[in-house]
């Protein structure tokens, strides 16, 4: 079966986001003070064919590590799945 | 009420992504070929005190439109909003 998957790339809470802070500073507060923080982090999105969700989530889990597609010193990660 | 609005900013689909081709080429396909597709985009969580979840969604999108957070000829967004 076919699913999405969505890889999301965020630097961990207790680092600093220069570039959301940026947003948050000079588009943000333009507009209003209901917005408490802006954090900014990479999106990934992968079409994947795989035998059910648990498959598809923990292969993604093993690339993003072994591939290094994320740097898990400062960043954490957020992985979901969703048929297509 | 506080809750979490996502932004998720990716090329659309007829426009190129070099990014999510590269990773595509040079990582993913090191480790399997089930993966069809890779595309790349950006991640913004906005943390916003609001009144209901659409007023949060209608106030992201606002300020997305107004503040240029994206481009409308080249991307797409996705919208998401949950509670605390």
């Amino acid at each position: 079966m076919k699913y999405y998957v969505e890889l999301i790339i965020i630097n961990k809470d207790s680092v600093r986001d220069p570039e959301g802070e940026t947003i948050q500073k000079y588009v943000i507060e333009k507009y209003t003070n209901n917005i408490i923080e802006t954090r900014v982090g990479k999106y990934i999105q992968f079409k994947i064919e795989a035998n059910n969700e648990e498959d598809a989530k923990n292969l993604i889990e093993k690339i993003a590590n072994e591939g290094r597609l994320y740097n898990p010193i400062i960043h954490k990660i957020l992985v979901r799945v969703r048929r297509e």
